[in-house]
């Protein structure tokens, strides 16, 4: 297979006469693949049990007749009207008890045994029929499974909870302990007491809400199965995949991931952040990271505007190819648009498309046009590696369990692990993410974010990747709780303590008056003066170096940075948040005690640098000329450039 | 009949021994009609079927002794306790499904199959009653329409949507291609599958939206006609109205302003808003242009401070003379409030009113006298006409659907029409409001700001005022979909484009980074240096001359306001919108060009001046004298001075 | 009995190995008395109807065995799931008809029958088996009645409110009277047609919104009422107690205090505001206030941080200790904590406690330890009184009234008091709060700030406490309304207008542009120049002295700040809100007047000086050294020193 190269392609919504058009602009601009019926059960299945499958034989036909491969879709992910109106079980609820109905999409509860029911049917129709087709490159199921419904509160939504939970704790004793329901007199008799964390007085048991977080990423994931079950029966040997969107909160993509035959990604980074470059960047090294050993693609991206922003800024000239470069230098193996033909009617009208509303004759299908003549020369990166010595640890228990209410302050878990990651793609440096208890073998430096709940088993790994000569660092709130969310036995932190060689008397989260924003706190020590953000604390070093203290407040003197070592390695704590610049210093330091380097000698702002296989990519992402040093030599990149060295 | 001068009267809030200072005060302060009985239903009907009228026999008989007259209300805005108890289908019912219940007013579903026939029998007994009294002077059918509830969701709204729709559309594959239901899976085999917008996942359908508008607004002007009918069958020959609430979004004022035989308002400027003068005065304005050649009047105002905003400014000394005044220079043939008597207690006891809680010997009591008595001396402007040589397009659906969401950037209609409004005003230059495809024949300039949403007649209407000899000014996002919500097919601007000159290849809008102010745009040209707010956009002139382009960021070099010639005329672009100084730059080349002087020589901040009839009207609305340079002369005007010349 | 020192203890939460640790640690720290049961519902009674004592038993006796006296909770606050299963009519329910779930706490309304007979068994079986018990000192009823949920709208409580409508009015007539109904067609024909103020298209009536406050506040007494009936018939001679909330603006803390043996307050300032240990003393103040001849406690606070803010800084070194003492100087003859070990799950997991997660090695034990030796050694405090000459009238129905929406403008009721109680703080002088009608007998100077709605009685007793000589002020807003919201019928101020020789024409609100802050106006005369906020208003002094007058805008030249002299006394009236330095100025002033002098004759920032018995504290709240006179003589105070003279 070559690389990818195409869009969603939604011909229900125009007459056939254009048909004959797009494919004539498809084969143009270069298009290897086509993502169809994404939405498109109504026309598939207009009423209860009716399909009508001539009008897809015909697209699908035209496609492979234009040498154009397809990846299907399922089309589950929209039920049409008369499903919602014959089934009311369908319809998602919210905490509040709100019904939420039909006239956009997604309006479907995981927990709905009519959608299922209906779903499923769906799916054995599709894959009866084009399970063997020339044009099947792969499977496509349902779309941006918990975009706008993540969590359904309903009365199926409880049985099933109640389900997940005996699954998952045998005995109502032995969820009474892991949810410590001793505390306001929540000890449950049998579970068929228990509720969704539904709209309550005040603040809910962690414990249950963290629960009922993972059940509806597990319930979502049980709806992709059941379908791949029937894809892989009836049409055997097709890859199959379902679109996920980043690093998103509502489901646990570790566990998703180990589903599909191929990870794929819808990836929407904003033309007007100037920091956006950088939050697509994690994106990319994230879906590498949960791809592992299989491919990747970039399965969504707009040619130009989104419609969905307060403001929709266009993507500049020259924008959609560098972050269609920085993809394919991050792993991927296909550039994939929604959507082909930008749509004259509906919800997304103001979506911008490879085929605009103004036609072919436009800088938006031009650039299109140009890419797809690009990466048709571009086939040899295919399969590629990505090397990185560097791993973040990532973890939807401990996001989830950080953001929920109640706790020593607000902090954002993406925000922080972006922070630090940006310290690294600041300076060139690959970065793999890691699931806690993953193999770190293959990596020189290990961080560890924030990682707010984890059991003991992760924060052993952690100790191990130290004592064997890794360096690990570590921040202010990660190792607090374990995986129910009891506080670690032998105090926060649990085992790492002992690695780090700190102890953790007390939380001081930076708090200003009420409604002010928080200050932030100075910092010295031997890395020079930092700012801290968000949080300090009263940490005794029992055993490690102080590289850093406090430097103000009722904290003066305690340590804000330190060093341990441990076996072979070093083991770093960093009791703050450091800015932006305190950040880089302090990740200098630890790769510069890790020995790893960046691909440039000197880096510019905007200007990313990454290795595929045997290639250098560097994309300059700002819109004026930068410099740079790359193996000793000045290079000068354009604005918006991107430089393929081999 | 002379000017109309008084306000609502509540008595059944009073003894009858009030009454009679009532009539007395009333007899002092030259009030000429009194508004009677808006929130009386409960007095009236105090049980289901029982009614009372022995009090408002002997109110409209003191008025009528006191040489008063009556507008007498319907009564019909706020069913009595045991109407929304005995009938529960009466609450309305929110997109979440939250039922509204009593206590507040308003509380009834147009939709209500209960509501109707209870007021229907209501209005038949007033009318039978009072339809020949001898004091009325106009039936005011129920108040303030779709105040607080102009959409309702529930069952009934359901029902009466689906019967509206197959009176659009006739059938669902009809309503299918309208809506473009191909998006997304929303195809409807039946109208029976059809709910209204209520909360759903995301984005609902636009065009759904729209209808539901669109059906809102139809629905409570459908109440206001079966009140009507009522009314001139048993009261022929007494004039008609309903109050309105100024530019208000829920209803379309064009559809409503057909069936009232005199058009009202009710009127709000904040006196702690230094802008409220012209808002006041694009309310006149719209009136005046609704009511055609018909008589419109100030139907509601507060003689001082309200009672529902965060905080409450009383109007200054003058304050209630000057906004009056405005309102008649600007064609009111009454100038009313509400209400007569300051309530001492319920939800607006602390809205002012002609009386207030400190009885005649209070400043807010002399000023109405005061006003009241000058009224008296100016019955000659009646029916006088207040010419107007430049017109807004204004319309409600490009309205409802410029403020969608999932648009290219979210803009406020209303405020972008003020924006250009404002402009004419500061110069003196009196305007009318347009419906899209209105007989244009008597006006020179016609602006059409952001007419987002138009069908090809409108479009065709601003054509052929230009080619005939007219100044055409069009904006940047109109002319963009046609009256179902699809893109115009021919593209951007639909016809106008070459009416304009102009071809719209790509929005830019102007965005900053996340939870950023959106950045301006500096704009240059022939006009000199502007600043552009909001928008830039990839426009092509073909034909037109380019009069200023952009001249920073990715549109750099584009054109920000073309002129083109078409036939006897020119056609305007502005492709962005300019700030106060750059649109009042715009504003006065487009008069040039049209030929339209301001009535003042020389303008002054917060200085209004308007022709009626054969006076010129001139008011300071600012706490400061004010010099300005009429028909040569310069004139000082005293701080909230009126100066009427003849 | 001795001060109590000690806190919530939840056993249920730990082991019994733990349980040998907690009582040996609380006697090392002193502690006298703990509060047992408060969340034990759910372990006391697993199923319906099914008690478990034995564990109770078992930690009264080790607590008894230890010397340490049981405030022995009711264990009501927290239903047990079973429970909610059982009877769901135990749910509350919003003002949208949201029904609020399990899983946190207080999912109760006070309205449901159920709720009623299972919490009165429950009472029942504690009292009958401990209403003897040795350890006993006090019943601890149900925990901070009405902090999630004070206000129920379904349709239990619907019967509830209409039964508590009926005792008070007697009649539909009397209520309509009362309610204003004739204003929005609101009329009752029967007490049957009244709902609960739930969502509505507008503004509520006013009065049946207050009317609902008082019955709120109620309808959680008559649940405190039920539960002490029982605990006087099993278990007399035993003190009876609730926690209150500070100034909670939920309830009538007024009628509360009569229903109990002993006040208890809950008190969590915020360490990261500087203003909170003026707003804790405030707090302070009125818990003394309230409990008139009793005593009272403080019977929650936390020894650091709480989990419940955004942010939750922890307490600084000293700041548990001084905020004690400041608790103890102001009257309280208990110092107790939530709660006595941090607890290890839950949503309060990083709530701190008295042993930290940390254990006893902290400095949050070690403080707590030398708190509980330093209390050991003040037991001649207890019962020792707090005289003050100074009090500010406080009244539930003025700061529910005032709060409404629809007012002349938003005022915050507390904020005001509590600007007004500064005044005298940072002066060194002690305040009470009294209610409208108190005996005033005792004081010299009297401040009734915004006493929005008030009888003629409480404004009687205003007159009559100035006439004997007394020094009184009242500000703006107040005296506007009666009980029943309406205007007082001889105008804004009722009677108190001969008293203050005022007559207030109309109101001026401050107001800025729609979304802009206010604006201050500036006030001069004999207090020199003074900056108001919020507040102008058009007022003739009829008799009274103009000491202020305004020097700005349209008011420019009417009185700000009036004395007069009635009978033996003067009675000032303020119309505006001074900033703090001129709040400052005035209460110097009155100050003056009533002869009143501070405890310090010179004051510092952040030192608070208040007298108890025949002792002088001095509290140092801030960390840094602060210089004050006292007696002559100067004092240096280190960072948060407690001095203690005696």
């Amino acid at each position: 297979m070559t690389l990818w190269f195409g869009g969603d392609y939604n011909p229900e919504q125009w007459p056939r006469e254009v048909w004959d058009e797009d494919v004539r602009l498809m084969r143009r601009a270069g298009v290897t693949v086509a993502t169809v019926g994404v939405f498109s059960w109504a026309q598939l299945e207009p009423e209860d049990g009716r399909f009508e499958f001539e009008w897809l034989d015909d697209v699908l036909g035209r496609l492979h007749a234009g040498g154009i491969g397809v990846d299907l879709a399922t089309a589950t992910a929209s039920p049409p009207p008369w499903a919602l109106r014959g089934y009311p079980d369908i319809a998602p609820v919210t905490a509040d008890g709100v019904r939420l109905g039909g006239g956009s999409r997604q309006h479907y509860s995981p927990h709905s045994p009519s959608y299922r029911r209906l779903a499923g049917r769906l799916v054995r129709e599709l894959a009866g029929r084009y399970g063997a087709h020339p044009a099947l490159v792969a499977w496509h199921v349902n779309n941006e499974f918990g975009c706008h419904v993540s969590r359904c509160y309903g009365e199926h939504a409880a049985v099933a909870f109640r389900d997940w939970l005996r699954a998952r704790y045998g005995t109502a004793d032995a969820l009474n302990a892991a949810w410590g329901t001793a505390f306001w007199s929540q000890r449950y008799a049998s579970f068929d007491e228990i509720e969704p964390p539904r709209a309550a007085p005040t603040l809910l048991n962690p414990t249950q809400v963290l629960d009922f977080d993972r059940f509806s990423s597990d319930a979502l994931l049980d709806l992709h199965r059941a379908e791949t079950a029937i894809l892989r029966e009836l049409s055997p040997g097709v890859p199959v995949t379902t679109n996920f969107m980043g690093p998103f909160r509502g489901l646990d993509y570790w566990r998703w991931a180990e589903e599909v035959d191929l990870v794929s990604d819808d990836s929407y980074p904003d033309p007007a952040d100037p920091d956006s470059p950088a939050t697509a960047a994690l994106g990319r090294d994230l879906m590498r990271s949960l791809a592992g050993d299989r491919p990747w693609v970039l399965m969504e991206q707009a040619p130009s505007a989104v419609n969905w922003r307060l403001r929709n800024a266009p993507k500049p000239p020259g924008g959609n190819r560098v972050l269609s470069m920085q993809a394919l230098a991050r792993g991927a193996d296909g550039i994939m648009y929604f959507q082909w033909r930008q749509a004259a009617s509906g919800a997304e009208t103001f979506h911008s498309a490879m085929v605009p509303h103004g036609g072919p004759d436009t800088r938006v299908y031009r650039e299109v046009e140009a890419l797809g003549a690009e990466l048709g020369e571009l086939g040899w990166v295919e399969r590629q590696p990505v090397p990185a010595r560097v791993a973040i640890v990532f973890d939807w228990t401990a996001w989830w369990a950080l953001e929920q209410p109640s706790r020593p302050t607000a902090l954002s878990y993406l925000g922080i692990v972006t922070d630090w990651y940006r310290a690294f793609w600041d300076r060139s440096v690959t970065v793999d993410f890691v699931r806690p208890g993953a193999d770190l073998s293959a990596y020189s430096l290990v961080v560890a974010p924030v990682l707010f709940a984890a059991d003991a088993a992760a924060l052993d790994g952690l100790h191990a990747f130290a004592a064997s000569g890794g360096t690990l660092a570590v921040t202010f709130q990660s190792g607090v709780l374990d995986e129910s969310l009891h506080v670690h036995p032998s105090g926060y932190l649990g085992p790492l303590a002992a690695t780090l060689g700190v102890r953790v008397e007390e939380f001081a989260p930076l708090a200003g008056p009420p409604g002010a924003e928080p200050p932030v706190i100075a910092v010295d020590g031997e890395l020079g003066p930092l700012t801290g953000r968000w949080w300090s604390e009263y940490t005794h070093a029992e055993g490690a170096d102080v590289l850093a203290g406090f430097a103000a407040g009722d904290v003066a003197g305690w340590p804000a940075v330190t060093r341990n070592t441990v076996g072979a390695g070093t083991a770093w704590y960093v009791a703050t948040h450091p800015d932006a610049d305190g950040l880089g210093r302090v990740a200098g330091a630890l790769l510069a005690t890790a020995g790893v380097d960046g691909v440039l000698d000197r880096c510019a702002d905007g200007v990313e640098a990454v290795v595929r296989g045997d290639a250098t990519f560097l994309l300059n992402h700002r819109g004026e000329q930068r410099q740079v040093v790359w193996r000793g030599e000045e290079l000068v990149l354009g604005p918006r450039e991107v430089r393929i060295l081999t």
